[in-house]
């Protein structure tokens, strides 16, 4: 375990510098907007979802700085559902990861045009990644990547999850509303980041395929975790306050189905997704899968 | 002129055509926003930015279907720019164009998420135009015409001028800040639509380069005009309050340089558009551009 942590810390590390690199310049009357995005991007996080993406890049053998553009993207992408989902016509936190939310520095109008602007870098970073290509091959894997990317994104994926998220507030809603909006709003960007990964490798439509329904798989098991800490969690490990599904009186998986059984769900959803990694990695995928099993059991097995 | 407003009929019905078609399916649990999305859309307004699309595009011999996606994907982006700017964190307008503003009908965070959802979908639209693709020249003008929009409505472009007409709200602004703002908040948009139809219609970049600043100039003549309007104009005409810039104590062209000088650079701006224009005809253009030089003037020298 030490060596994962090591590991993880280098790998979590780079991630950090290729943030670093593809964050826009602070320059030109414009730069109050550049500064609200760095603020939103450098709160912290554990950069899952490029760190996920690199290891399905890896484990179908990619090569060379393609993949680069994509993992900044992703958390770009990732950032603005946040920023856009603190807003007080939204969520209304102050607080996230124990820092000022962007709106609440930056006030309520800076936080929606920050959102739309790591929306749109977020899609032109990745699109940067054209030009290297070279063959039409490359097109071809990086205009897939993209599609995925925006599909996953938008209304057919996350943004669809927070819209059915947003209108069930207040109300109770059923277990096929609660599993559209897992599905969607948590797990449809950790699918992507996944099939982007191996797209860009070249990996095979059958691999992509998997790798969507062990993103699936993980989304489900990781926010059903997620309520669990709402109940069970420490508000200092956290860096959030606890209970409050409670407050708001949500709907959540444990409302629903009880501690016991969604503890005992986290571990199916986990299973069904190894599972599927070992069938891939006999079938198909030469290179290595043993720290990104490591990364999904983290995910899923956290305690923050 | 009766032959002209008979083709700008036409060709403006078939830009609504082509905007149903790309609008998402009302379906699934996140329905909701596709109806928001839709209501936004086709609110009406002038369809100005795939009209001048599909201009550069019949002027440099584009052919086929490859344009429709980024037709569509214009107007809805700029469509997600007018619902964020009517929230009440940004401009707070309850009306636009007659109609009760998207969140006023739909509440704040549906504005929020509906305008995420068209920015994202704009993209995801104008991404398909890849399943066209056949060469790795198409490939190439696609992947092109991508990169421009997001550089222009991103924070170098569209979104750079919204922040900076924000941060200047309420405060005495300077001739350069105002015509940053003109340049990127209004123009960018219009820059991209001439040059996405000449990219697509595979048009080299020295003629890109002139579409370019043909969108220049007419953004700043079609923004002055703007400013005149609010001062000059009727409200039933407009379909929005006259005299709003004045109530909101707004640095405005007409405030920085008075009314004569403003409707000179209309002019002047107008014309170095069209000099431009014609030199590009000479050169490069097989195309005829007499319905685009009308389109043109049409949308500088309007009264509503």
């Amino acid at each position: 375990m030490m060596e994962f942590d090591k590991m993880l810390s280098a790998k979590t590390a780079e991630i950090e510098e290729i943030l670093d690199r593809f964050l826009p310049k602070q320059e030109g009357l414009q730069q109050p907007v550049m500064e609200t995005m760095k603020y939103s991007v450098k709160a912290g996080g554990k950069r899952i979802r490029p760190l996920l993406m690199q290891e399905t890049f890896l484990m179908f053998s990619g090569e060379g700085e393609i993949i680069c553009p994509f993992m900044a993207a992703m958390e770009f992408l990732h950032t603005y559902s946040l920023v856009h989902d603190d807003l007080p016509a939204m969520d209304n936190d102050e607080y996230r990861r124990g820092r000022k939310t962007t709106w609440k520095v930056y006030g309520e109008g800076m936080g929606v045009l920050c959102g739309d602007a790591l929306l749109n870098y977020a899609y032109e970073t990745a699109a940067g990644a054209f030009l290297q290509a070279q063959t039409k091959e490359a097109y071809e894997n990086i205009s897939h990547a993209l599609r995925v990317f925006m599909h996953k994104a938008g209304i057919y994926g996350m943004i669809g999850g927070q819209v059915v998220d947003v209108l069930g507030d207040g109300k109770d809603i059923d277990s096929d509303t609660l599993d559209f909006v897992f599905k969607l709003k948590t797990g449809a960007l950790l699918e992507a980041s996944l099939m982007i990964g191996a797209i860009l490798a070249g990996a095979d439509e059958d691999a992509v395929r998997t790798l969507e329904d062990i993103g699936r798989n993980i989304g489900m098991a990781f926010q059903i975790q997620d309520d669990i800490l709402d109940v069970v969690g420490n508000t200092d490990e956290l860096g959030k306050q606890v209970h409050s599904d409670e407050k708001n009186h949500k709907t959540t998986y444990v409302t629903l189905y009880g501690l016991e059984r969604a503890r005992g769900d986290v571990k199916n959803y986990t299973q069904a997704a190894m599972d599927e990694l070992m069938s891939l990695k006999e079938k198909k995928a030469p290179g290595g899968t043993e720290f990104f099993e490591e990364v999904l059991r983290m995910l899923v097995y956290r305690t923050k």
